[in-house]
C-alpha cells in the first residue's frame, strides 16, 4: 500500500459506513503485527513534542512509524493545536512515517471505535510501531487509551492540583508514565508522587530530544507484556454497541422520543422492545 | 421521599442492577417536572463555588434544589476534589437540598445512564431544579451535559490556551456561558472571545455571589427552551447501547477475543453473530 491508499482507506474508516466493514474484514488476517501505542495526558504536557522526538528515534532504529492524532478540538478554533503538529512536517518526504489527524465526534462511542479501525489499516500496511496521540482527558481518552496495547501518559511539573484529576483517571491505564520538561522545577516532586503508583517513570526534555531513546526502550519492552485478548473484550464490546446502535432506525427513535417526553409510554419498555427485534 | 430513601433510591440506580429498572419503572410516571440543568467547564472555573451560590438564590426563591457532582477522581487521589464540596455543607440540615456525589466509571457509557437515573429519581422525588455538576473536559461530560434540558458552561479568565480545546469541545452544547472570577485581568478578553458564538453571556465572582441571581433567572428563562424530544433521543439510544452490552455474556465475549486475537476468526463476523441472536 502506499501513502495514498494508506490515507483513502483511513478515510474509508472515518466514513464508518459498510464499505468500512468489508475493507476491514479483507485487511484483517494482514494485522497483528504492530505494536499500538497511545500517549495521552494533560494538554501542556508536551505529547506533540515527544510523539515527534520518537518518530525521529524509531526512524534512527529502521521502523516504520505511523502516528494518529486524536484532536478534541471543532473545526472553529482548531488552529492552535493543529499548528503543535506542524513539527511533524520534518516528516514529510519519508514514505516510512505516516500521519494522520482525526476530530473527536460527537455520536458516543464514535471516537474510539474510527481511531482502532485506522490503526488496524496501519498495522495491515506494515506499520511496526503506531502512536495513538490523544490531546486532553476525560471518558473518550480513555476510552481510547485502552484500545493501544501500551499506554505512556504525559506529565509536566507545574501544571498544578487540576492534573490531580487527571492523574486519577488515567493512573489505572497507564503502563508508562513519562515525566516532561524534567529541567524545570517541580520535577522531582512530580517524580516523587508518581513513584507512589507501580508503573516504570521515565524523565525526558523532549524539546531537545533528551530521554527518549529510554521511553522508546521502555515501550519496546512493555510490547511482550501486553495482553491482546483484554484489548479484543474491551474492543469487541465497543463494536457491538456501535454496530446495534447503527441498526436503530431514527425515525422509529424519535417517534419513541416524542411518546416518552409525552409520559405516554416509559422507556423502559420502548428499549426492552427493541432488545427482543 | 425522605432524604433516605431518596439517598437508598440512587444507591440503586448507581448499582444498575434489575433493581433499578423496576423502580425507574415506577418513579417514571412521577417525572417531567423538574429542570435539570448542567454545569460544565474546565478544572479551576469555580463550578462548584457557582454551584453553590446558585444552591443559596434557588432556595431564597423557595425551590427545592438536588446538585449531583460527577467527580472524575479515582478513589485513591479523590480528596482534593472532595474538598472543594465541603462549602456544601452549609446545607447539611436542609430538608430541601440534596447532595449527591457521583464517581466516574471506567465501563463505557457507564457514567451517563447512571447519573441520568440518579437525575430521574430526584425529578420524582420533587425538587424543582436539579444542577448536574461534571469537572473537567471530555466525551463523558459532553455525555452528562446532553442530558441535561439546560448546559452553563463555566468559564474563567487566565487559563491559559488549553481552554480553547475545551471550549471548543463544549461549545456546541452550551445554551449559557458563565465567566466566572470576572474581577480577575483578562476576563473582559475572554468575554469578546465567547460573544463571537451565539449563546448568552453571565460574569460571576461566585466567591462573593456576585452576578448570580442573574445566572439563576437565564437558567430559568432557557427552561422552556430545552426540547425534551431531543433529550429522549440522545437517552433512548444510550439506553439501548447500555442494556444491549449488559445482555452479553462475558464468557462468550472473552472467548472470541482468544479467537480473535489468535486471529482464528475477524471480529466483524462474531459481531455480526451477536447481532443476529
Amino acid at each position: 500500500m502506499n501513502t495514498r491508499s494508506i490515507a483513502r482507506a483511513c478515510t474509508v474508516m472515518e466514513s464508518r459506513g459498510a464499505a468500512s466493514a468489508a475493507l476491514l474484514r479483507e485487511l484483517f488476517p494482514q494485522s497483528g503485527r504492530a505494536h499500538v501505542v497511545g500517549i495521552t495526558g494533560p494538554p501542556g504536557a508536551g505529547k506533540s513534542t515527544l510523539v515527534a522526538a520518537m518518530v525521529e528515534e524509531l526512524r534512527r532504529r529502521g521502523q516504520r512509524v505511523a502516528v494518529i492524532a486524536v484532536d478534541p478540538s471543532s473545526p472553529f478554533t482548531g488552529g492552535a493545536i493543529l499548528g503543535d503538529r506542524i513539527r511533524m512536517l520534518q516528516f514529510h518526504d519519508d514514505p516510512d512515517v505516516f500521519i494522520r489527524s482525526m476530530a473527536t465526534r460527537g455520536a458516543m462511542g464514535g471516537l474510539a471505535p474510527a481511531t482502532h479501525d485506522v490503526a488496524l489499516v496501519l498495522d495491515a500496511a506494515g506499520f511496526d510501531t503506531i502512536l495513538l496521540e490523544t490531546v486532553g482527558v476525560g471518558q473518550d481518552e480513555v476510552d481510547v487509551a485502552r484500545l493501544a496495547h501500551t499506554t505512556v501518559v504525559v506529565l509536566a511539573p507545574g501544571m498544578g492540583d487540576d492534573v490531580q484529576a487527571i492523574k486519577a483517571g488515567i493512573l489505572e491505564i497507564a503502563d508508562l508514565f513519562v515525566i516532561n520538561k524534567a529541567d524545570q522545577d517541580g520535577a522531582a516532586r512530580l517524580q516523587r508522587e508518581m513513584s507512589e503508583w507501580d508503573v516504570p517513570i521515565c524523565l525526558t526534555v523532549a524539546t531537545r530530544a533528551e530521554g527518549v531513546a529510554p521511553v522508546v526502550d521502555a515501550v519496546a519492552g512493555l510490547k511482550g507484556k501486553a495482553d491482546p485478548v483484554r484489548h479484543w473484550v474491551h474492543r469487541l464490546r465497543q463494536m457491538y454497541a456501535e454496530h446495534a446502535l447503527a441498526r436503530l432506525d431514527s425515525g422509529v427513535v424519535e417517534e419513541a422520543a416524542r411518546r416518552v417526553a409525552g409520559r405516554e409510554c416509559d422507556p423502559y419498555t420502548i428499549i426492552e422492545g427493541w432488545l427482543r427485534v
